[in-house]
């Protein structure tokens, strides 16, 4: 029985690779730059280079390994074929089977959000549940959906793509992805700051977010020294994170949501501006659901891409 | 191997039960009443009873029947443990096993709305398709969920629960759940008779509505006539709930959304009204989801429960 397996988490601008032992123990990890140049064609030999040079480096035979788990970010559907991914240059092909064809050993591809759930729940905040939605606020709202264990990628991979639920009617800045009023606008690390900001402008409240620079950071700072400004927009932030998780409950009903991301760095304080809203709003069936915060931080990819692979 | 399988659907007034072949031909179906008092201790031997004698009368052994699927009004796990099931007087307990042990054949249980989508995608508007969300419009809004062909429980069975995805800020009047602003207060059959009853009344528009009973179907029956305030409704309704399934779409990603229920005997042109608001709202990756009309009426729970039973 192979006793290692890669797990390859693949950024815009860096992929991190780890090798495990088959129970989950990161042996090592490194990175590599991710080179989007000429339609991101190069990524993938890149990265099969780097894993057989690590198998040389440590004599690593092909039966040692069982194989490499990949996640990527943007849609993947369950046959591991991206539906393109704009920050590579990639469009639509089959991530498991060319870089199979490369390293003649199994892999599995997955998007990098779901990835991430999986190594929360094998080795971070969200052990020893099966339904689990990994919610991660950072530049944006990314989520990651298990079911029974397993990643719901959704019919064109676009399962879990928590961050544009549409949540509010008056909004009148487009999100990213061209809509208007997602929850991606109020709940990311951009959200809370851009929330902030109007704050500040609208009121003439004494608050520590006016000296210096304003940042979801700043933000759960002040509020943890009961600044009323910065409470304010973590209540805003709360209310619209809140109802879109209480929806997302009377959809799939998870055990626990699993709140990661840079924003999640704020501590449980965070889940005090959460939960109210949430609890208010879900049905009563899914009140029950559980808050935890993720604990891997940037090595959830690679550790649930390892076991992407381990699973399948 | 076995040739038949019987469906149940218990509903609050009456059981209904089909008997299949293992293909999905239904062969008879008959109902018998549904008794509630004594907590409902008698329905789940009385379902047995009236499978008992239709096996007599057929000349059907034991070896000629696969076994028997069930759908039960509340949530039931992936264990065919239901938690409570309020219009039968049933508490927390396992369906499965109790039917099982009065028959000595296999049992499945699952929830009433979630079995309905397996029958809609076995026998009826879903066919061909294997990530569905069937939503039911009757006096509430109901929602199964199926992932790659199979059930999407929740972790305590309350998977599905589309109707109480909170979706209006401003609502004074109770769902009843207990919440406020739910999907179910504007896109069931109450919901757009309350909400047909307000803009009459905040109205003074000429209509067909005025002339005679206020309904889902009447106000449908306007809209086709291309009566101006029932065009109203008709938009409100559909704004509601095109929201709704856009959040839905961004958790689960289905091919097709399945409508069903009572409401939707309207016919294609309630498609005209949620499809706008769908498409403003919902995700790119997800702008392909197909909508398509229930088919099996009354019977998607009888044919989805023979399936469950057949799938495991």
């Amino acid at each position: 029985m192979s006793q290692t397996v890669f797990g390859v988490d693949i950024g815009g601008t860096t992929v991190k690779i780890g090798l495990f032992d088959t129970a989950g123990e990161l042996l090592e990890k490194w990175e590599i730059p991710t080179r989007t140049e000429n339609k991101g064609a190069e990524i993938l030999p890149d990265v099969a280079k780097s894993i057989q040079e690590k198998m040389k480096e440590r004599g690593l035979e092909r039966n040692d390994v069982a194989g490499v788990g990949i996640g990527v970010p943007g849609p993947v559907d369950g046959e591991g074929i991206v539906h393109r991914a704009v920050n590579l240059g990639w469009g639509e092909f089959s991530v498991k089977e060319e870089l199979s064809g490369i390293l003649k050993m199994p892999v599995m591809a997955g998007n990098d959000a779901n990835v991430a759930a999986l190594g929360e729940m094998w080795k971070g905040g969200a052990q020893g549940y099966s339904n689990v939605v990994l919610v991660t606020l950072g530049t944006g709202v990314g989520g990651g959906i298990l079911i029974n264990g397993h990643i719901l990628s959704g019919s064109t991979g676009a399962g879990g793509e928590i961050g544009h639920i549409h949540i509010e009617d008056h909004e009148t800045e487009n999100c990213g992805c061209g809509n208007k009023g997602c929850l991606e606008q109020y709940a990311s690390a951009t959200g809370i700051t851009r929330i902030a900001n109007r704050i500040l402008k609208e009121s003439t409240d004494p608050s520590l977010l006016r000296d210096g620079e304003v940042s979801a950071k700043t933000v759960f700072d002040a509020v943890k020294q009961n600044d009323a400004l910065a409470i304010r927009v973590a209540k805003e932030f709360g209310r619209y994170l809140g109802d879109g998780l209480a929806a997302i409950a009377c959809v799939v009903n998870p055990e626990v949501f699993c709140i990661g991301g840079g924003v999640s760095k704020a501590g449980p304080v965070l889940l005090d501006y959460i939960r109210p809203s949430f609890l208010e709003h879900v049905f009563h069936g899914s009140r029950g659901t559980g808050f935890v915060l993720a604990t891997l931080g940037n090595d959830a990819g690679i550790y649930g891409a390892a076991r992407l692979l381990l699973d399948n």
